[in-house]
């Protein structure tokens, strides 16, 4: 299902990842070979920069976060839209202004050197990919950590729902559509939704599995009918990949934590710090604390 | 059980309160004659002045919101104070600075003219009470509205559970515990609390109804033993007023919205504006949709 080029969020397609995945872990391993780890031993081993691969699949029951990073001028107006759209932008963390340290959800970890890959943007446009980025921190730095999926994924699972793109070894399907969010301050955009596939007969229990976790990102936005959320082709993501939607499935849409990068680079700040697409901050927090 | 004295939050008791409220109302109403009016008809005559008295037992449904505005300087670290502590502080609405209507939870609704009664607070110190605030309104000032428990005792009374200061016509006895919030820049705190007696068989079924209301305060954050967060006398509530607890019944406590007030005023910023107790925002927001 992944197509043979990089995409527009930069995530390498399948083909690609798993062969640049050998290069980006010890010896011969991969991701899932951190499947049972506990994820302040993985964040050790990305700090001292031994793994700069993608996350997925690490440290089985462990939330992992979304990062963006803006100066303290733009930290009002950032913390003002996540909070108007917390569907989209469940915080689960912020820090005080230049702070690289984080006290909650992964106690002792440095925000600056404890994710595989990170972003920078100037003025919204992409300047480069670094594995630390402490070369960049200033004092004026507020770094805000947001839910992801991954938490309710494996929820799902647990519950017999099946999950699509984990099937089909690629990234989910992710869509820019006509939701607006709520403005706040220069930061404004429409939702980033992600899509899953699921049986009729599953749709109900698949809403009250992810309803409990409204923490990251809760029950579904919108079900069925993609072009009345403006989705014209579910075979064309805006990010991630295709992935087969089957005879008697429908496709159900989650509010995506893309959806406050994508804010972040159509408003321009001018400097901005996020992980890279698929590697994620490794929390101490496990999903099922989540629900309450 | 309600004191003959005035409360140390301002709020009167019982007997002043019903002396006040017959000159607080048009004619001789009470709060009591607005249980089936639409919000925004009483907001109407709240902004005309005509209504100056408390607002508990108005509008049945409708939910009640907490008032704190804030000069812009200070509305970052008490957005990231409100986000750190969503249990005592769950935030209803924020408004960009300067800006006096609401767009969420009451459309159209002037913050300076819409509250029956304020509180201006100079450096931590009460400067004055007053029917409206125009003539001190700011360009600078944001406004945060916080929800209220108000909303989730309509869902405990539903449920056919006792709630005993409604019972015995005072205020919902509250208490400053040991409990520590988050800081978040100048502001720090420990937890304010309300409590309400429930019968030992009930108490499940009073987790569960408002544990399925976080916009409100969810859950309780302890049950029995007061001593164990720091109350050493629950005959002697910190704010409102003494409720019997009977035998059977053990002390319940939920995280209460004077929170963020006695934070506020702990912290002591320049200015601050807040609704003078009991005398609540009126919404046009649904208790039943708080749920969701």
């Amino acid at each position: 299902m992944c197509k043979e080029k990089e995409k527009n969020d930069g995530t390498a397609c399948k083909k690609e990842a798993v062969k640049k995945r050998t290069a980006e872990y010890p010896g011969n391993k991969t991701a899932a070979d951190y499947a049972d780890e506990k994820p302040e031993a993985v964040r050790r081993l990305i700090r001292s920069g031994q793994i700069t691969g993608e996350t997925s699949g690490m440290c089985n029951g462990y939330a992992q976060a979304n990062l963006v990073v803006l100066p303290r001028d733009k930290a009002f107006d950032f913390l003002l839209f996540a909070v108007r759209n917390p569907r989209a932008c469940p915080l689960l963390e912020v820090t005080e202004a230049g702070e690289r340290k984080l006290k909650k959800i992964a106690p002792g970890a440095d925000i600056a050197t404890d994710i595989p890959r990170y972003r920078i943007y100037e003025n919204g446009v992409l300047t480069g990919e670094y594995t630390e980025v402490s070369d960049f921190w200033r004092p004026d730095l507020v770094s805000f950590l947001i839910g992801c999926s991954f938490s309710f994924e494996g929820e799902l699972l647990q519950a017999d729902i099946p999950v699509r793109q984990i099937e089909e070894h690629c990234n989910v399907p992710m869509y820019r559509t006509n939701i607006p969010c709520e403005s706040a301050g220069i930061f404004h955009g429409s939702m980033v939704v992600s899509m899953r596939p699921i049986p009729y007969a599953l749709v109900p229990r698949a809403v009250l599995a992810t309803g409990a976790m409204p923490k990251v990102h809760g029950a579904p936005i919108h079900i069925g009918a993609p072009e009345a959320i403006g989705i014209s082709d579910l075979d064309k993501p805006d990010f991630g990949d295709r992935v087969t939607v089957k005879e008697g499935e429908v496709p159900v849409f989650w509010p995506c934590g893309v959806t406050p990068q994508a804010v972040v680079m159509a408003s321009r700040p001018d400097f901005c710090i996020t992980h890279s697409p698929g590697h994620m901050l490794l929390t101490d927090v496990k999903n099922v604390t989540l629900k309450y």
